[in-house]
Parts: C-alpha cells; sequence; structure tokens
C-alpha cells in the first residue's frame, strides 16, 4: 500500500474508503487494493474491506501514515529579517523574507513558511506551522501543533468605534489573542485582536478559509466553523459547535455546546438549547421566487385577515 | 492611572468605563481605580465615577491617551526594494520586504510595516500607517492618518466583463482609488480600481475585515462598513451610514445619508429615506424552520385562497 | 483617439460607449470623441457614433487596444528567492521577494509582482501575471494568460475533518489543482486542493474578489463567479452560468450549464434544468420587515388555518 485514491480513481496499491451514501455506486467498480467500509458495506466490497464503525476517521489515520509531512529541515534562510532580541528555537525552519520582531519567541520544530510576518512579543509553540504569507501581531499566543494557512492575520485591531458628534472615535485595540493547541485557520482567515481582554479560540477548533473572528469572541474546544463565516465582537460560542457555511453571528451573545448552524443562517440571538438552527428561504427559480416573495410583506397583513375569517365563521 | 481594563478584569490604577446596560451587573464588583460612566450610573459606582454624557467616545479617547501609539523610528529597512523614482519623506519608515515602485510618494511619518506593496504612481499621506502585507496599486491616492490593516488589497481590477459569444471579454481597469483622510480598513478588505473613473472613500470612512468594495463605488464620509460585506460596482453609498456585518448590495444603486442596514441584509434597489432596512427570516430550530420554509413556496398561493375566502363571505 | 473615458467625463481624444439605457441620460451631454452605441441609440448620440451590435464587447476591445498591458522587462530581482532546482523562463520576469520552490516551472513571459510564493512543483503557463503577493501550493498546474490578483491562495489545505470521539482527526488534502487558460482570479480570492483528486477551474472562468472555493469542486468553462461567493466540496458547477455576488453553494451537487444565481442565494440542491435561481426575502424597513418576519414561524399553521376554513366553506 503506498497512498489513497477516490474510489472511483484508485488504482493498485491504493487504498480507498466508503463513508459516505452518496459514493456507494463507486464501490462495485473500484480498483483499490482495500476499501475502509462499514459493517453494512463489507459484502458488496470487490476487494479486500477494511471494516471500521467509523471509516472515515479510520480512512484520516491511514492516509496520515500513507501521507507523513515531509519533514522539514532546520535553519533561517538568510532572506529573513529576525529582531536580535527574538527567540528562535534551534529546531525551526524559517523560509525566506519573513520578519520576526522583538521579543518574539518561536518554538522547537516550528515551521514559517515565506513571508510571514510575526509581532513583537508573539510567541509560536512547538510544531506548529505557519505555511506562507501569514500575520500574527498584537502579543499572540499560538499553541502547539497549530496550522495556519497563507494570508491568515491574527491580531488585527477589532473594529472598535464610539460615535462622537459627526465623526468615529477610534478605541484603541489593546486586548491580544489566545490561540490553544492543535488549531489549524484556514486561508485568509481573520481573528481579531481583543479590545481589552482577550479573544480566545479553544483547544483542537478548527476554521475554514475566508472566516472573520471579530474582538473578543471566545470559541470552545473543538467547534469547527466552515468558510465565509463571520463572529461579531465578544461572542461565545461553546464546545463541538459546527457553523456551516457562510453563516453570521451578531455580538454580544452566547451559544451552547453542541450547536449546529445550518448555511448562510443569521443568528441574531443566543442559543441556550443544543440542535439545529436555521434561517432563509427555500431555493427557487427566480420567477416564482418572486412571485412569492413580493407576497413575505403581506404576511402579518394575511395572518390578522385569516384570524378576521375565523371569528366570522365561529360568530 | 496607567492603562484601561473592563469592568470585571481591571485592576487598581486602571480605568474602566460602563457604556451599555449589558454590562451594568459588573458595575458593583468592579476593582477598577474609576469608572467612566452616565449620570444614570454614577450613584450605583463603587469607585471614582468618571461622569459623561457618552462613556463610550469618553473612554476612547481616555485609552487613546493612556495608550499611546508607539513612536516608530524613521528609516528605510536595507532589506526593502524601493524604485529610484520613488519619493520617500525622510520621517517615513519603510520595513523590511517592502516593496515602493516607479513614482510613488511616501509622505512624512509613515509607517509601512513588513511586506507591503506599493504600486507605481501611489501616494500615501502623511502619518499613514500601512500595518504589514498590505498592496497598494493603480496610481491610488491614500489621504492622511489613513490605518490600513495586513492583507488589504487596493486597487486590483474590477470585475468588468463584456459578454462576447460563448466568452468573457475582459474591459480593462484604467481608473483609480481615491481615500480620503482618517479612512481604517480592515484585514484582508479588498477595493477595487475603478474601470474609468476612480471608487471614492469619503473621509472618516471606517471599513471592517474581509470586506470587498467594487469598482466605482462611492462611500461618503464617516460611513462606518461592518465584516464580510460586499458592495457591488458602481453603487453610491451616502454618509453616516451603517452597514452591518454580512450585508450585501447590488450594483448601479444610490443609498442616501444616514442609513442603517442589518446584518446579512440583501439591498436590492436604491433607498431614497434614512432609516433602517432588513430582508431575511427569523431564527428557529431546524425542524420548525424546514416546515415552515417549505410553505414560502405556497405564499401567493395563500394569498388568492383568502382572497377567495373574502369573496365568498362577502357574496 | 488616445484613451477611453465614460459619456460624463470622457474629453476630446477619448472614446467612450452607451451599453446600458441606465446612462443614456448622460448621451446628449457627452464631449467624448466617439462613441460606441447600438442602432437604436446612434441617432441621438451628438458624436460620431460607432455602431455595434453589442457596444460593451466592442468596447471592451477598443480598450485594450487603446490601454495595452506596459511590457514588463524580462529578469530576476536580485531579492527573490529561487530554488536551484525551479526552471524559469529567460523571458520571464520576477520580482522582488518572490520565493520559488523546488522543482517549479514558470513559463514565458510570464510576471511574478513583488511578494508571489510558488511551491514545489506547481506549473505557471505562459504570459500569466500573478500581480502581487500570490500563492500557489499543491503541485497547482496554472493555465496560460491566467491572472490572479494580489492575496489569491491557491492550493491551500481543503476543510477535511472527520469527526472522531470528542475531536476532529484530520483528513489529509493531497490532491493539486488545476487552472484553464485565460482564467481570472480577483483579490484574496482562496481555492483549495482536492482532497485527493484535483479540484479543477476551467477554461476562461473568471472570478471576482473574496470568493471561496472548497477541495474538488469542479467549474466549467466560462462561468463567472462574483465577488463574496462560497462553494462548498465536490460541488460541481457547469459551463457559462453566472453566479452574482454573495451566494454559497453547499457541498457535493451538481449544476448545469447556464444557470444563473441571484445575489445572496443559498444553493441547497442540486439544479439540473438552466434558469435562474433565487433565496430570500425582499427588502423593508426594518421595523416593517420585523413585524413580518416573526409571521414566518407561523407559515405553517396559517396554511393549515386556510385549509380548514376551505374545508369549513364546502362543509
Amino acid at each position: 500500500m503506498h497512498g489513497v485514491g477516490t474510489l472511483q480513481n484508485a488504482g493498485p496499491g491504493e487504498l480507498s474508503f466508503l463513508a459516505s451514501p452518496r459514493y456507494r455506486r463507486y464501490l462495485a467498480g473500484t480498483r483499490a487494493a482495500a476499501v475502509i467500509v462499514s459493517v453494512a458495506d463489507a459484502a458488496a466490497c470487490p476487494v479486500p474491506a477494511l471494516v471500521s464503525d467509523n471509516p472515515y476517521a479510520c480512512y484520516a489515520r491511514a492516509a496520515q501514515i500513507l501521507h507523513p509531512r515531509v519533514e522539514v529541515k532546520a535553519g533561517v534562510h538568510p532572506g529573513a529579517a529576525i529582531n536580535g532580541s527574538a527567540t528562535i528555537h534551534k529546531s525551526a525552519r524559517i523560509d525566506a523574507f519573513c520578519s520576526i520582531e522583538a521579543g518574539a519567541e518561536i518554538g522547537a520544530r516550528v515551521h514559517l513558511g515565506p513571508g510571514c510576518v510575526i509581532g513583537p512579543g508573539v510567541r509560536i509553540g512547538a510544531e506548529s506551522r505557519l505555511v506562507a504569507r501569514v500575520t500574527v501581531l498584537a502579543r499572540a499566543q499560538v499553541g502547539k501543533r497549530v496550522l495556519l494557512h497563507p494570508g491568515v492575520v491574527i491580531g488585527a485591531d477589532g473594529f472598535g468605534l464610539a460615535q462622537s458628534d459627526s465623526h468615529w472615535e477610534k478605541v484603541p485595540q489593546i486586548g491580544s489573542v489566545q490561540i490553544g493547541d492543535d488549531v489549524e485557520i484556514g486561508a485568509n482567515t481573520t481573528i481579531d485582536r481583543g479590545a481589552v481582554d482577550d479573544t480566545l479560540i479553544g483547544r483542537g477548533v478548527k476554521i475554514d478559509n475566508q472566516v472573520q473572528i471579530a474582538h473578543n469572541v471566545v470559541i470552545g474546544e473543538h467547534t469547527a466553523i466552515a468558510g465565509c463565516v463571520g463572529v461579531s465582537g465578544s461572542t461565545r460560542i461553546g464546545s463541538h459547535c459546527t457553523i456551516a457555511g457562510g453563516a453570521g453571528l451578531v455580538g454580544h451573545i452566547e451559544i451552547v455546546d453542541h450547536v449546529h448552524i445550518t448555511a448562510m443562517s443569521l443568528v441574531t440571538r443566543s442559543i441556550s438549547s443544543a440542535g439545529s438552527y436555521s434561517t432563509g428561504t427555500p431555493l427557487m427559480e427566480t420567477v416564482q421566487w418572486r412571485r412569492n416573495a413580493v407576497c413575505f410583506k403581506q404576511l402579518r397583513s394575511l395572518l390578522r385577515r385569516v384570524a378576521r375569517l375565523e371569528t366570522d365563521r365561529q360568530g
């Protein structure tokens, strides 16, 4: 076994998996060397079946073994700019065009890819990887084994404005960001520093691309947030939540553990019970949608008209 | 007094504030040295109260004094790449890996953090700060005291396409961007150059992270735009507007002054009266939401059925 | 004729165009040297009219001629970091602070602007331009004449997670990205590498700023995607589709050719017929919106109540 492949494309010597009924139709024709399946699919597997009660997680671990991360060589590229008071562990690797400022600490076996900016007083925990062009500011503390993808910005100023007569007064943003161990953050995602206290990202949190986390947000452990989500200031999200793509959460609310938010839903209030929550309307052809959507403006009067009809009938 | 803190966490020697009833419960227990409050909260303040009719703005100014911006030392890092025809004021600071192209002008006391790209003919006004990895192209003119956070891109091509038979013809984008004084733009926000005329961002405008401003948009003075908003091409937004997070505005419309758009609303038409505007449906548990959302498709027929019932009753 | 201008601002020696009835009011007062118009507008044109059956596409081509791309000089900036095993065509131009890793291939007349990161094994086709600070990883194959704007990230890990007891197991992302010829991708847009097979962006596709394309998405030729759109994993979009700004597509669905999605709509299912599709509610003043939106929760019961009234009437 030298690698992994999809049911459709795996060749001899490659391991595959079946974790969703959506792909069951490809099982019979697979040319994989073996397939990780649930017990229900084992009989139908035309090649050796590896039975698991969680085929996807089992596949994940197998793929980690078959495709191990390339070991990086320690060393500091001569084209990096490193302040004399920064501390770089001797096993770390710093690529070209990284800028590391005063008092920053880079832990053991950390890899900073090209073009990263590490601000004063920032600490990057052991075995973390900043893939390329990642910015970490505001004395942020980044845990161990954290993976930050290109374009991530951690510790930029939060959007703190006070209305004063006819203009906006900037509220100085002096808090920091704390990121737990084993966090992964996707490309071009932004996580702002706290206004006064810190923004907190719990251990094991996974955040996709293009997500915006505002100042003083708190995210509990092992919560997963898909692409294009926005979380407004001071909102607290529990542990083990899953927020689907494009959802939004207003500021200053609290979401308990084990909440799921469906795609592009807007959360306008605190949620105190675990479960799944949604907003929106169903997809329709635009011409039909337009005819129905315009009636949305008459919903309240419609309710009243129906109540009147009911009263009349009983009268 | 040596700094600021929240009501919950401020210690001796730290100034705090109470600007929202949401946090009133923390007032009694605060250990702050003093608290900025409105007159209504003064009596309940257990420590010296500084009474203001706008506690949040008053706090903002106090925090600016207690946490002044660190003075940066003038100078050009030897690891910057600067075209010989660019003009850098002698009081400016240019950090490592900045690229400044032909004819660019960098004003007095400007600070370009690491990795900024300043295109040909761009002008950056006095005392502006580009925190890190900011890109400014297209001969853009940036005002004084402008603050651009990491990952900002100003002056990329607008999305100008003409349909031609079965492909898209690129419409050359030759306009520029003008950004007024005292503007702040959040991390990874993008502002496109105009197609022919310029994209215009008024004085004192504040824009949060991950916002997209398309070509030839015009934004009036002191308008504030929260995270993840998208504004389509040639739309004009008035002064003193507030656009909440995740909202979208279609192209070629006009919004007057003093308009508020609520979170994740879609503005599909011009707005000619000041006020607050919204779209969307309320948050529900998904199982309840699904039952109701499917009925949205029958709204028009429902209206007709009710009208028929009303007619029958009168008949 | 030395340039182009809008009807309002074009001066002598500048070419203008009229492609939308919205701007017809400016035709009579134009001082342009000539105007590209449809036959219907020719008579009203006060200056020489160039009649076209597609004035906008005609203007696009004329503007391309009047504003040709500036020819760049070949050469590698001494401040670039280039791995010895990378291949750079002698006609290519590589600007400062570019990082080009092992085995990468940069084609003829390619221009990499400042601060680009080209990962191991990546190939950039002839005459492509990476404007500045573009990241391309994961052995991605980029076609000819491709235009990538600042902040673009191609080939970051997809959001592949398997739930395992109480944490998330990372699913190694080992696929790549293939980008066809003549593709344009806007500022800060992200396109993830495939989980196992590749993410595919067809020839002539145009993508605006701040768009998120997840792993294993397939986009057909000449489809155009406006700003802030999110496309979830493994979704397949046909050719010649147009997705308006802020729309979202859930994962694992298929959209046929020639589909249009309106702004900020959520596509929750496959679409098997060409046409236009929408979700959402109409824009209202917030106070009116709130009164009606709350009734959305009673839609199902309202339908039942009306059905009962109808039964009673017939009874």
